[in-house]
């Protein structure tokens, strides 16, 4: 019912986690179901974009980059780096956990939308994500 | 246990889907239960929003009008118009599915709750919600 | 399967309804299952934050003031106080839903993460959530 997936990052940015996700749900073969994804972090978030010009997806970080400056002078908590705090505020902005229906063992995403981990932070590592299938 | 409702819409801006929704959960008569909505765009998002006073849509659109200008100048991701760009990122700072809690056959909504479709674009058209029950 | 939970506030800001939530959850003792929590209001809402550093609370809060101001200049929505319209705005950038798996009677949320109703109104009140467990 629940799966994890670990989602290797090697940059700040948008990861295409659909097809992972997709995997996991076709495996279960619900005729009709939910599938919702959480993330389990605070300095990354989940997103539904756009699948198809990585130009929208680029154009998305940089207006949110700029948004949310990685200037430590605009903050208090700053003990952990100058890309800490803006990736909490850029995860409040963003999405914890997307429900999405599935049909006939897929989930019923538009023709655009893709999922996507965004990671907040610059340094590689590996973040958690929760799929609940039912 | 998962309808789709087609939502026309005339330009830019909030729509209520709030009947719509009641009405295939009303269908369902569930004495407890969750309505997941789900929307199938990336150009247009979900809001729960004060369902009384437009001037209350009124200036939340404007406010993410202003942050987000249709100014092609800011963005790289321009072939498909001045509002397209703009429509993704509104669509990532908002929401892509929302759950409810239903209560004898009623989503329990606050009294100032209502559930609107945000079109992010100028041009009419239909958009795709999906609304999952149990 | 549905609970309610009274969250009294006292001023604007993040308030931890993260024990509040596990303690439901704990008396269902599911072995696996999925969380999801709604506020029925449209000038508070529900974030997953940082849990440990209050500094780190007390920045996403300016931040999210700085950028939407409560200078009635800026709303024709200003008859509820300067508090108001902001409050609404507030409320759309951030979550109304979030669904959390269930392992072993607990939510299975990352080691940071702490569950946070975000008052957006300065006077105090009580305001109301609901959680839903399946």
């Amino acid at each position: 019912m629940i799966e994890q997936i670990e989602v290797k990052v090697d940059a700040q940015g948008l990861h295409d986690i659909t097809k992972a996700v997709a995997e996991l749900v076709a495996a279960k073969d619900l005729a009709e179901g939910l599938c919702t994804i959480f993330i389990q972090h605070t300095s990354a978030s989940l997103v539904i974009q756009e699948n198809y010009e990585p130009s929208a997806r680029y154009d998305l970080e940089q207006w949110l980059n700029k948004l949310v400056p990685e200037d430590p002078s605009l903050y208090t908590h700053t003990t952990e780096g100058p890309d800490d705090m803006p990736a909490h505020i850029k995860s409040a902005l963003t999405l914890t956990s997307i429900g999405i229906p599935i049909i006939e063992g897929k989930m019923v995403l538009g023709t655009w939308q893709g999922i996507f981990l965004w990671e907040h932070r610059h340094h590689p590592g590996t973040r958690k994500v929760l799929v609940h299938l039912s």
